[in-house]
């Protein structure tokens, strides 16, 4: 068995690249999760990729539930354990209990960068030949969309999540840092001063909003934006680069 | 005038997003910069991507040649401020002199990591309305080539660059590190003990080469690979993630 992990961007159907298109037409199947109404599980973007660019007639694509994480499991590394393996059951069995032939699942943004599906595919048993198509990043998309360089001349830059921001403060040695996975806008437990922020929610979708400015004058109003945002949408997902200037 | 930036990927032609295909065909002039026979100027993988996507026939192509930065201009910053000033003429003087219209630019990569175009483009006058179109980064493109992700679960990394690595030695309160811009594998200034290194020359191309393992025993070999394949190319360019494992 062959499973290809295809990135596929952050929700602009332009973001898929000819090589993405290629290996979604090259598989006897699509595996496409679905986390349940109101959710963003994005299984509408990807049946709508699919509509657009598979034109394989022998392509066949499964849907199937994604187990939920037990939230009651304390410990947080057990908990994301026992889901990948929760969900590497779910496609072995949405692909009909006998893995043949060469499979795909559609990963938002690319499958290196803050994703698991690498993880769980490292599950599957006997182990399948793993084939990754890179795709855009929300770290991208963000810059696109504020169309600044990520780094300076020559300059490191950390990326991070909002838990090890809030947890661990500034990290030292460096001036530039990118932050995913925050759900609780961390950016708001630093010393504002000397701080520039450049925020963006949905990012590369159609719904992409993006503010930025120094972080003492903005970060009032990033917070409102994406609370307002979060309560019409039902969900946000947000990155953001702050450097200090 | 407006100037677009399209990301373009890593060499494999293939890495283009249906966006950058939008972009390239929405434009009044592309421009293309060489550098001279025998280097890493990747005219010709512009001229083919041109060739391959461009279909709209009112859109020109122009070639310049790309200034060379005064090696004598003893400060570095001063050294590539100058050079980026060049250039920035340079741009001018193959637009005709008086920028109209769509100007656009095909960026390897992504225009966000270690690329000086954005700070070129900031160089123009009257500033031109700037659109940025991401695109697959060498960094994706090793990480795809070697099926891994760049992070542990929730864990930071590091991008920066082998000279800061000789310099500065390993960044503190990191495990991962993604290393670009090394001309001299500084990863042989490390010690190995309990570092694994995913190396990769010509990521995305098809001159594609890689090696991975444990930092101590295939240090020597990528040393030796590297240099057979710059000598048999001409050129490389290759970049590598380090991790404390």
């Amino acid at each position: 068995m062959q499973l290809t992990l295809i990135g596929i961007g952050t929700g602009n159907p332009e973001h898929l690249t000819l090589q993405a298109i290629r290996a979604i037409n090259a598989q006897d199947m699509i595996l496409i999760p679905r986390k349940g109404a109101g959710k963003a599980d994005l299984a509408e973007l990807r049946r709508a990729i699919c509509d657009e660019v598979l034109t394989n007639p022998t392509t066949r694509i499964v849907e199937f539930d994604l187990p939920v994480r037990d939230e009651a499991t304390p410990d947080y590394r057990q908990r994301v354990d026992d889901w990948h393996d929760a969900i590497a059951l779910a496609w072995v069995n949405a692909m009909g209990g006998t893995p043949v032939g060469k499979v795909a699942l559609l990963v938002w943004g690319d499958p290196s960068l803050y994703d698991s599906t690498l993880r769980i595919a490292a599950r599957l048993d006997p182990a399948p030949q793993i084939e990754v198509i890179p795709g855009i990043t929300s770290l991208q998309a963000l810059t696109a969309a504020h169309a600044i360089p990520i780094n300076d001349i020559g300059a490191p830059f950390v990326v991070t999540t909002g838990r090890r921001l809030r947890d661990g403060g500034w990290p030292v040695g460096v001036d530039t840092l990118a932050i995913m996975l925050d759900g609780a806008c961390a950016f708001q437990t630093l010393p504002p001063e000397g701080v520039h922020i450049w925020w963006g929610g949905y990012v590369g979708m159609k719904e992409q909003i993006t503010c930025e400015g120094p972080l003492a004058e903005v970060s009032a109003r990033i917070i409102q934006m994406r609370a307002e945002a979060r309560e019409s949408h039902g969900w946000i997902m947000d990155i953001y680069i702050l450097r200090k200037v």
